[in-house]
């Protein structure tokens, strides 16, 4: 056969890899890009410039990072700053601190988990969070959440009947990876009608009706505060989802990184693991997930995520250990940022000047994301045939848009679905990131 | 059922994962780890420390990073040390180049793939390198070789029957990734008495045997320079092994993470892409993989890595290009990191003064390799039972134990392999990392 292309083909690769669909960096994304292109050639839209809000990236639109983090990260890289008299004595103490904790220099690699050091201060955090003991064992650094995700579901799907409840609407990287694994996603809707709560008593029904059909279901994902949706879970809301967990014996998987963005009045995050520890006789496996791309720190390029294990038999355990060696250690400086993130300054060990300016900066974000979720929203409300609900947390708006029969009709036609249909038209993306 | 853990247990594991082994993690780190505690503890042996060797980490040794790359990384996670006169002004450009052209900072998400200037950067690099063509598009940027990997053989497995050729002795992350990924390690054996070079003609009968038991063999794995092998494999030798991949239809995947890292007079690296694309009549599939991790700048704690895709049909590229989203980008610290190592300073466009800095604290790091590379040889070779090939590239020495009878039948009297019980001894770790 004649041909200047190799021998590879659809049938030669993984079924699963072609299957998985990626939404956020699907068809909308692609059509972004070409409009994008378009306008730089000169051609008329009613817009002059799009914002790209496919994925919550708040340093591409300006959000600034902390100063003492990037003053810390920047001396790690080249101690040889310490010598001069740029930075603040708290600095320069904190890079030493990192260097001796970890007996080496940023190019080397760490413990495939992560440095001690960095896992030991995880723990601190998440015990003085929760009320509850942690084990710097059980905690995982990895290069964001995404490849800690990549990892338990890898290791969680044991064959082709396997099932991973999932929030609808979700983030798409879940049922990205569950097709690219041949399992399933069981989805379980959010009522959108009560602020996108989760239906409790639906819960138990979307189980029986998928394990009916021969699905067996071994774990549920909850994403709190919700991607894209926005709600906040209570903590009465936590507990009856690992009743449920522990009634039907599935794993968790919390997926928690924006629980330092929450905005409503009165509504404050509970982790998961919090109400997990609490339920002593109900042991339910727990995956924790959390990053410093979000929150206020918005570190996205630097790629810090880690992930806590809890109630795993000393078996399965061990699997999962030797699975992160098989990936080799995360970056470190998404390890650092991640202790930047839970050890920030503090009036214990640092000067008042460094804590105050570390306080405002953050105080100043987090006023900033919260006025953003307001008017994104004021703003959706006001839009003829759109409703939003209130955004109790994360960085994002998602709003219904009332469709006319015409449009419906129309999409139709053109063989899409109608929301795909009104987006691909340019007029509005469906999802704000603020 | 009352138990104080959780559910999972291994039956509800991939089984592909609980088959994975990797050893450089495995039972002898383990062991070293354990002894590394008793030494502390005051327990006495014949040496009184551990200098792990079980992967190469060069700076935890004490290998310095290029000052000229550290300096820039450190402007860049900290701008505001372009406004000091703390730098020379070929890093502030070098900086100011790189937020330019990324058009946004470090904390940003860049494009999944990577950033279009790091991808243009590659491009050139192997372009001079090799003398053909190559495209941006083809470059992925990686967290390391290692996650590189990981894509590419979870896009390339499609059934339980599929075959990886793989180099035997090799580096154990091949054969823990296809494991996992339930596809067959095929191996082909180095030569030892050859100076471990590739026995040729076995290649294809290594081939069919596996063929004809219904492996579906679809790649050959080149690990060159060697690892652990340390062996050049030269220009006739990858011609014969791109003839042997196209009449057989296999992927090449080309593992050249220690392209810099060649010791022996008159021996040079060759890439494989440089003779594949020479082969025009003979398109065969690549994926060629480099990080920073290794070479002269020994940044393994940055995670740096790429891989170029080459003669891929258009519907498996885009597959490629899909599994690379699904992973979203690579730290940006890594990004960078490849950058400076196939863009360093250079007279055309840096100070004399920067360029002779850099080719200074290159040449020195070179020679020191090279000396090491000889002096670890002499010495194994002076030892009493063991023999060992001159190293021509990579950072390893792979002595032959030559063990008494005794020694092997105390071994299998434990059930146990000879090397394994010679090691687990504490006498000497078969692997030398210089």
């Amino acid at each position: 056969m004649a041909s200047s292309k190799g021998f590879l083909s659809l049938s030669s690769l993984s079924q699963g890899v072609i299957k998985a669909e990626y939404a956020v960096r699907g068809t909308m994304a692609i059509r972004a890009k070409k409009i994008k292109e378009e306008l730089q050639q000169g051609k008329k839209f009613p817009f002059t410039e799009i914002t790209e809000c496919n994925v919550g990236n708040p340093q591409v639109f300006g959000q600034v990072p902390l100063t003492f983090n990037r003053q810390v990260i920047s001396g790690l890289m080249n101690p040889e700053l310490l010598s001069s008299n740029i930075y603040h004595k708290d600095v320069k103490k904190r890079v030493e601190y990192y260097l001796n904790k970890m007996g080496c220099g940023m190019g080397a690699y760490s413990d495939s988990a992560g440095h001690r050091v960095i896992k030991e201060n995880v723990t601190k955090f998440l015990e003085k969070r929760d009320g509850h003991s942690s084990h710097p064992d059980n905690i995982f650094l990895t290069d964001g959440v995404t490849l800690g995700l990549h990892m338990v579901l890898q290791a969680l799907v044991s064959g082709p009947n396997d099932g991973f409840m999932i929030p609808v609407p979700q983030y798409p990287l879940y049922t990205a990876i569950l097709a690219m694994q041949n399992a399933h996603a069981v989805p379980y809707y959010l009522n959108e009608d009560k602020g996108w709560r989760i239906d409790m008593h639906k819960l138990q029904e979307t189980y029986e009706r998928h394990a009916k059909k021969g699905i067996n279901v071994k774990a549920i994902c909850i994403i709190n505060p919700g991607n894209p949706t926005g709600q906040v879970l209570s903590e009465s809301e936590i507990q009856q989802i690992v009743d449920f967990a522990y009634k039907n014996k599935l794993t968790i998987l919390a997926d928690e990184v924006y629980q330092q963005n929450v905005y409503k009045d009165g509504v404050s995050f509970v982790s998961v693991k919090k109400v997990v520890a609490a339920n002593k006789s109900k042991p339910v496996d727990l995956f924790s997930f959390n990053s410093a791309s979000k929150g206020i720190l918005g570190e996205c390029g630097l790629r810090g995520g880690y992930f806590e294990t809890y109630n795993l038999r000393d078996e399965v355990f061990e699997q999962i250990q030797k699975l992160r060696t098989m990936y080799v250690c995360s970056n470190t400086t998404g390890q650092i940022i991640i202790d930047l993130m839970v050890n920030p300054p503090n009036r214990s060990e640092n000067s008042l000047e460094v804590v105050d300016q570390y306080e405002r900066e953050k105080q100043e974000l987090l006023t900033s994301l919260k006025n953003r979720a307001h008017i994104v929203t004021q703003y959706l409300k006001k839009m003829k045939n759109v409703t939003c609900n209130e955004i109790e947390g994360a960085m994002y708006a998602f709003p219904r848009l009332h469709l006319s029969q015409k449009a419906i009709d129309e999409a139709h036609a053109r063989n899409m679905k109608p929301d795909l249909f009104y987006t691909m038209e340019g007029i509005l993306i469906v999802c704000f990131t603020f």
